[in-house]
C-alpha cells in the first residue's frame, strides 16, 4: 500500500493545487491554478479532471485513489462540495464523477480534516495519536485526530472550531450569521472589524493614532495591523495582543474538548505572523484551560498541509469513508 | 458476550452505586452507598471491592469483568481516580486493585464518558454513531462517541466541555481557577453566583423584588431559584432564561465542535427542571450554531445513565482501553 501512487487535491478560496505522491515519497510532483472563477459544477469537475490528469502526466494509469481536501462544506456521504462561502460553485459532485473519469477510489473531506491527516502522515503529528490541525487564515477551521481516529461527525462538520461561540455578549457577527463566534474575532478576514471594536471600546488608548486613522477610514486590513505591530507600532500591538489573547482562549476550548498532545496552527495569518500569533496563545493558553496544556506549534508542512493531507486520505483512508 | 455478567460502578460526588448486569439484561440488581467520605485510597478500594461482591452475590464468580465511571479527574492510562474537587480521597489506583482482587479486567473512564456508552447500549442513542451526552449538575461535563468511537484523547480528559470558554471578558471564576468556562455560569453549584452577577449587572430590572433579597442575603440556591421559577416569579424566570440562553451557546459550541446527531441531556440540574432547561436551548441554539441542528433531548435513563455505562464499558470496553 505504502509505495501505490495517487492523487491528492487541495481545492481552496484561492488556489486549487494537485500532486501526484504516495505514503513513502509524499509529493512527487504537482500543479496549481487559480480556483475557478466559474458556477458551474460541471466546469468544476473538467477542470479538476483535467489537473489530476496533468499531474499524474505518463503515470496515470499507476494511480491507484484520489484524494479530495475541499473548503466546506462538504457532505461526506455523499461526495460533494456544497456552498463554500469564498467559492461561486455550488454542489459539485467529485466523488461520483472523478471516480467515474478514471475508475479509481475517490475520498472528499473538508480541507482541515485533509489537513490534519497530513500532519499525521508527513508532519509534526507522526506517532501521534491525538492531535488538532487548526487553520488561522480567511477563516477558522480545525482538523483532530483523537484516539488515532480522524473526527467526521454527522455531515463532516466536526471540529467547526472558527464557530466556538467565545463572546455571550455577542459582539461581533461572524460571516456564518450568527454572534460571537471565534471566528468573528480573529480570523484574517474579521480582523479589521475586531480592531475597529477595540477603538470604539477603548477611545483613550488609540486616540489620534495612526492605527485610529486607518480604521475610522476603512484602511486597516489584517496584513497591515501585522505589518504595524511588526514594525513596533504600540496600538497595532494592542490590538495583536488582544487577538491573541481571544486566540489563547479558542486553543483552551479546543484543548476542553479534544484533549490532544499537539496542536499544530496553519493558514495564511499564522504562517505570515508566526510570532505574533504563536507566543500570545502560548502565554495565555495556561489561564483558560483546565485540561493539560498540549504542545502548539507551527505546521513544518506550511502552505501544503492540505496537499499533504489529500495524499495521505487517498492512499489510507479513514474506516469511515471505506466503502 | 452479550449475556456474560459484569459489574458496573458509578462514583459519584455524593453517592456510589453498583449494578450486576450484562448487555442483554441492562441492571439486574443494584447497590447504593453514601461517597466515602475518607481520604484513603485503599479504604476507598476497601469499600469498592466490598461493593461489587455485595452486588454480584453468589453470581461473583461468574463476573466477566468490572466497569468505572467514576467523577474526575481520572488517569485512563494508569487506571488512577486522580483528585476530585468534590471528594476527600486521592490518588485511587481501581483498575490494578480490583482486576487483582477478582481476578478479571477492569476499565476505568470518567462519569460523562460511561454516560455516553450508557445512552448508545440502553438509551436514547441506540443505532446512532454520533451522540453527546451532556450533564447539567453541580458540574458540566460531557462525553462522545463520533464516528462510533468514545472521545477520550491524551489523557481522557476529551470532552471537558464546561471548560469550554463562553465569556472572552471572563466575569465569573469557575471553580477550576479559570476565568468565563461555561461551568462558571450555569452549574448547580455556580448558578446562585452567575444570579448574583446579573442582580447586580441589571439593578434596575429586580430592584425590590424578592429574588433581589434572597440574592443579597446570600439565600438563592439553585434549587430556590428553579422552585420560584415554576411558581411563576418573573425575576426568577428571567435569571433562568438568562442561564438556558448560555447553555444553548455551550450546545452550539458542542455542536460545532462535534457535529452530532443527538445531544442527550442528564444531570441533576437538567432531570429535576426539564422544561425549564431544554427549552431555552431548543429555542436560542439556532442563534449560535452554524451546523445542522441535532436531536436534543433528556436521557432516558435519567440517574442511572453512568450505571449502565459502566455496565456498557464493562461488557464492551472501547478499543483503546483493551490491553
Amino acid at each position: 500500500m505504502s509505495t501505490a501512487l495517487v492523487v491528492g487535491v487541495d481545492v481552496g478560496a484561492t488556489h486549487v493545487r494537485a500532486a501526484l505522491g504516495s505514503l513513502e515519497s509524499g509529493i512527487i510532483r504537482r500543479v496549481r491554478r487559480m480556483t475557478f472563477r466559474e458556477r458551474s459544477g460541471e466546469y468544476v469537475i473538467r477542470q479538476l479532471a483535467d489537473l489530476v490528469r496533468e499531474v499524474a502526466g505518463r503515470e496515470v494509469e499507476e494511480v491507484r485513489a484520489i484524494g479530495v481536501g475541499s473548503i466546506g462544506p462538504v457532505d461526506i456521504r455523499r461526495g460533494v462540495i456544497l456552498n463554500p462561502p469564498n467559492a461561486l460553485f455550488r454542489n459539485v459532485p467529485v466523488v461520483e464523477a472523478l471516480s467515474e473519469a478514471f475508475g479509481v477510489p475517490v475520498y472528499l473531506v473538508n480541507d482541515c480534516a485533509a489537513a490534519v491527516l497530513g500532519e499525521k502522515r508527513f508532519g509534526a503529528g507522526k506517532g501521534c495519536e491525538n492531535l488538532v490541525y487548526v487553520t488561522l487564515s480567511s477563516g477558522i477551521g480545525g482538523g483532530a485526530i483523537i484516539d488515532g481516529s480522524l473526527l467526521l461527525g454527522k455531515d463532516g462538520n466536526a471540529v467547526e472550531i472558527g464557530h466556538i461561540v467565545v463572546d455571550l455578549d455577542g459582539r461581533l457577527e461572524c460571516p456564518c450569521g450568527a454572534r460571537g463566534h471565534w471566528e468573528a474575532y480573529c480570523s484574517g478576514r474579521n480582523i479589521p472589524r475586531f480592531a475597529s471594536y477595540l477603538v470604539d471600546a477603548y477611545p483613550e488608548e488609540f486616540r489620534g493614532s495612526r492605527l485610529e486613522r486607518l480604521v475610522r477610514n476603512g484602511n486597516l486590513s489584517s496584513e497591515l495591523l501585522f505589518e504595524l505591530a511588526k514594525e513596533g507600532d504600540e496600538h497595532a500591538l494592542r490590538i495583536v495582543n488582544e487577538i491573541g489573547r481571544v486566540n489563547a482562549i479558542g486553543f483552551a476550548s479546543v484543548n476542553a474538548c479534544y484533549d490532544p498532545e499537539l496542536i499544530t496552527v496553519g493558514g495564511s495569518v499564522a504562517l505570515r505572523n508566526e510570532n505574533l500569533i504563536i507566543k500570545p496563545i502560548l502565554e495565555n493558553i495556561k489561564r483558560y484551560t483546565v485540561n493539560r496544556v498540549p504542545e502548539i506549534r507551527i505546521t513544518p508542512l506550511g502552505e501544503d498541509v492540505v496537499l499533504y493531507g489529500a495524499i495521505a486520505l487517498a492512499a489510507d483512508p479513514p474506516p469511515q469513508l471505506r466503502t
